[in-house]
């Protein structure tokens, strides 16, 4: 039987036991409404560690005014029944009373990797993630916590806060799940109408068509650039957010691929925002 | 014997293994050049914990460009057995490479309660001093640590960082130590001449002062603060940086003293700068 904590108090002291007893927490945080790439993760996570603790909160502080906050998909029976489907421990379920109480007033920023991309699209976004997993990894005092590499910019972000503030667990970043048809799993996928899911497939073909023009040799990121943008703005229901090619190190635009490099990009289709990306030189299980 | 540790990573192992065993950590985090301040913090260290570790890290993100970096005082050997003699376990002595490697770039802010007094005179002073503490607590991993009164604010600051980011350890906050004519202690005192040393005394004294009109029954906090001005404004060397009368919870200027508060003051001795704090309602051992 799965069990719910609510409490940061209930959290930690459960956590710390776990500790106490020598076991190996694992760790997947969540903004809940799961779907196979949640369940992925929480598949490693269960390799990965002798307790899962997988929480869910739709963290306020990462959403910008106008942003979804209010619509985002929430279901919580769904989700338990999913997590207890792949041998999830515990759900932590905090509320924002208990997130962030009456107040509440530090936040941390990572400086340089969160200034392009994301960063730019969305001011004060990886501020909000980068203090709500912060404050979750207080409570849950996991030894190892896993997200996916579909948010790439905040992988990057949250290992450089793990590494720079010292907090002694290891972030594992996991692969993209995808629809068969190549789409990056979303729980915002669900605002795509019929149409708009058919032209959201532009993003993971972009992907396709930048790694191809890279296995051809081409290296000038403004080249790959255009071809992809070419391809992109004839595509119904698709506006380009942004299209770059960066060093996953510095999250930096990069002119030409010499050190690992990362093609990242955010395309509003109709009103929804979906991003994916591709790190050039690794595999894309796309048909 | 003492054990002298310099790395992150013997850190973090030996306190992890530390708490694996049961053993409850006590840490005084310092800038070092120990004075009876330091050492009466180790003293209620020893007593609240198994293990007692003190740090000592001249932290350069907390002082201003035109600030006393280079010249502040340290002497490692004279410190480690002053630690000795009070009992600390463990001196974590780390190097600034190893605080702030190449490419750092988080930073914690603790947004409101730095806003006044230290906060307005040394701006991104708070803000090394949290993150600082966030790192430190993060490889030292103590159940309680413990600061002193005489930085007041920075007492509120961390309290408020480790509350806000659900960091599961108790901040202890002592009385402030003072020298037998009132001085509180620093490791500033050092850079006072003798004649300055005498005008140091008007600190300790504008406290006295504010806590007698405070029992004559005095609530408004601008007559308080006229007859302290009115009487350092007279000490020879002494120039106010500040003087107020804050909200212990906020930080923030209170005209009418009716929930907890605090008088703060700084003031240039010559070029060094001193501070002192008084809660009124409290005791104040000052002859």
């Amino acid at each position: 039987m799965i069990k719910i904590i609510k409490t940061v108090r209930e959290m930690q002291d459960y956590s710390e036991s776990l500790r106490n007893s020598g076991r190996k927490i694992s760790f997947v945080p969540t903004m809940g409404y799961f779907h196979d790439g949640h369940l992925d993760l929480m598949r490693e996570g269960r390799k990965s560690g002798d307790s899962l603790i997988v929480s869910i909160y739709v963290n306020p502080t990462q959403f910008g005014p106008s942003e979804d906050l209010e619509k985002y998909p929430r279901n919580f029976d769904r989700d338990r029944s999913l997590a207890e489907s792949v041998g999830v421990d515990v759900i932590f379920f905090p509320s924002n009373a208990e997130m962030y109480p009456k107040n509440y007033q530090t936040y941390i920023t990572v400086e340089e990797v969160t200034k392009n991309l994301c960063g730019l699209s969305r001011p004060g976004h990886f501020r909000g993630v980068a203090t709500v997993c912060a404050k979750l990894f207080h409570m849950v005092k996991p030894h190892i916590a896993i997200f996916g590499k579909k948010d790439f910019q905040q992988l990057v972000t949250i290992k450089r806060m793990v590494a720079d503030l010292n907090m002694d667990l290891e972030i594992v970043g996991m692969p993209t799940t995808r629809e068969k048809d190549g789409l990056a799993m979303s729980s915002r996928n669900v605002y795509l109408s019929q149409e708009e899911r058919e032209s959201a497939l532009c993003l993971s073909r972009s992907l396709k068509r930048a790694k191809e023009r890279y296995e051809e040799g081409e290296r000038d990121a403004g080249r790959i650039l255009e071809s992809v943008k070419k391809y992109i703005e004839n595509v119904p229901f698709a506006r380009i957010d942004y299209l770059k090619i960066c060093s996953t190190e510095t999250m930096n635009d990069v002119k030409i691929l010499d050190g690992e490099s990362v093609l990242a990009l955010a395309v509003f289709i109709g009103s929804t925002r979906l991003i994916d990306n591709y790190v050039f030189g690794e595999d894309l299980n796309i048909n």
